[in-house]
């Protein structure tokens, strides 16, 4: 049986002074990996999605935030001047995109821990950054691997399975979070048959979901986005997976423009509606769904991107956010590494998460 | 104020020999106009969505059905024959496309009424035809002007309006169905805000809805289809208005794949779905929407046509659905030239229809 939960998506170099990433923007027609060691490569591969899916770009964050520290370190010998600039950099990464939690919250933990070694020299505190970011990764893989084990024991053999963009491997570490129990199951023989939405408009279901699951041997199908009612009514599917960017304190789950879509749908058919991700990815300080700010992209996704000449009249206003709130009332359960979490969201997430702490959205 | 309700998108040439048709794959980007007087022609025509709308198919198979009559004019002198070889054109254009019944019935009507000329000559016979296709056509124009009528009394002023794929003049003869209430509103300042549904995978409403509504001066903005849900959640759409292209005698009405799915969503966000159509795409022969067949079509629409290059992996297998049905309980009116239809809509369908006569669904 192939398998292709051990594709490098993000790694260092050998040198270790640059993060290479498998190009996401190339898939399914090329395989091409980019070396990057200049910050504003690092912003520019978050913004055009060449690193994409929330846990993906937090690591690739980290490990960016890193290769700074390292690069910066060759010139500078005051660690405080160090820090200063590492705060600088990381907040200018941390503007690519506002949706995902992941990337603040990795940014945040190598800033806090860089904070620690104030007492050390430069290079040790870069050498530590390195660490740092190898340890969220290799969290993130152990992560994957539980929500995966979590996610398959809520679903039956033979099941069909809806998912909505892509979160897969290409998107975080090693099993995915939505495709993690699809993954598995299928190093188990579970038959799965699963219908990827290509997910407009930049087509991550197509070109990347549809993509992992053949290589892994999945059985796959592609679908348009606004074929899921069709597929739905006809009884071919038991259970929905998407991942998740941002989850607020209520259980609204921010994700990929349609999700709260497919989710309506679900609830509709009668369909359990499942929400993956790591916790990393619950943000205690968004109080509901309407404290998540929604990225606004380019019209030029919709009308012209991917087409051989423009598909839509010149100058045409479009409405494009990356993506949308799916309510709590829609979701049947989140999985996390920690466990699933069923409804009152609000109080079972606090339960699970007793540990930590909520302050003001800062958004 | 701009329009473009006089728009010709099906009309006979000088000779009357042949059907001229806006050629809608070309659109937005050329406007180019196509003379077909070959019936392999028509019925590619038809399969390729060179003339497409349900309405606008029916009358294009009209005049398709009558230019094949002149043609077999000018050899048979015998009309028995003529009228044999009609029946013989007439199954095969009908076969060009399953699920709009407006094809069958216009074809079946042009077939009726050669048989009533069964006692003249073929060319007389040819000329009379020439002129029901043309009677068709008016009264396609007139039955979608009072259409516009009746959808436009369920509307305010400044209203924020959805709609999915195109139901404009292009589809039809002048106003449209689905837009026509937004063409007509626009002529009586009403304000309209519309969002467009791209219309995967064929983008219909980005090609043609947003070209139809920028050339009328209306105020519109071009989506994907999965962020009709954002959209309806934000508060801007006031209304649903969709096409048809077959209604059972339940009310359940089959449109442009997609549209079940919008339905729900505007179930959900408590937003009125109104469907609109002229009175021919009610098909008392189809008791239910599971009676009606639904057209498959090519993967290739969803991997890579109108794509610089493949859009999703080799050999993936697609599902790819032309049409759904979306269940009467999910439309809140059916507008037809006669008025607005409410629920429930068996007793009420066939209230206003009672002068049509059922019997067993051909599909």
């Amino acid at each position: 049986m192939k398998n292709n939960v051990e594709i490098k998506n993000i790694f260092l170099n050998e040198n270790r002074d640059a993060v290479v990433i498998l190009d996401q923007t190339q898939l399914p027609n090329r395989t091409a990996y980019l070396e990057i060691n200049d910050l504003k490569d690092s912003y520019e591969a978050i913004l055009q999605l060449k690193v994409r899916g929330a846990p993906a770009i937090g690591i690739f964050a980290a490990y960016a935030l890193a290769v700074e520290a390292r690069r910066l370190a060759a010139t500078i010998t005051d660690t405080t001047l160090l820090l200063s600039k590492l705060q600088e950099a990381a907040a200018y990464l941390n503007s690519a995109r506002p949706t995902a939690v992941n990337l603040s919250w990795a940014l945040q933990r190598m800033c806090a821990y860089a904070e620690t070694l104030r007492t050390q020299q430069p290079l040790a505190v870069a050498d530590a950054l390195i660490a740092e970011g190898e340890k969220i990764q290799a969290e993130d893989a152990s992560m994957c691997y539980k929500i995966a084990q979590y996610g398959l024991s809520l679903l039956r053999k033979d099941s069909g399975i809806l998912t909505h963009c892509n979160a897969g491997p290409l998107a975080t570490s090693r099993y995915g979070t939505a495709l993690g129990p699809i993954l598995l199951g299928q190093e188990k023989s579970y038959n799965f048959h699963v219908f990827a939405d290509e997910t407009r408009p930049l087509l991550q279901g197509a070109r990347l979901t549809a993509y992992e699951l053949a290589q892994a041997g999945v059985d796959v199908t592609l679908i348009c986005d606004n074929m899921a009612s069709i597929v739905m009514k006809s009884g071919k599917i038991q259970a929905c997976l998407v991942g998740c960017d941002r989850v607020s304190a209520a259980g609204d789950a921010a994700n990929k423009i349609g999700t709260s879509g497919v989710a309506i749908l679900a609830k509709y058919y009668g369909i359990p509606f499942y929400v993956l991700g790591p916790s990393s990815t619950i943000d205690f300080n968004c109080a509901t769904g309407d404290d998540i700010k929604i990225e606004l992209r380019p019209d030029s996704e919709i009308t012209s991107k991917f087409y051989q000449k423009p598909m839509a009249p010149e100058n045409v206003r479009c409405y494009n956010p990356a993506f949308d709130v799916t309510d709590h009332s829609l979701i049947s359960a989140i999985i996390t590494e920690r466990g699933i979490v069923y409804p009152p969201y609000r109080e079972n997430l606090a339960k699970l998460f007793s540990d930590r702490q909520a302050d003001a959205c800062k958004h």
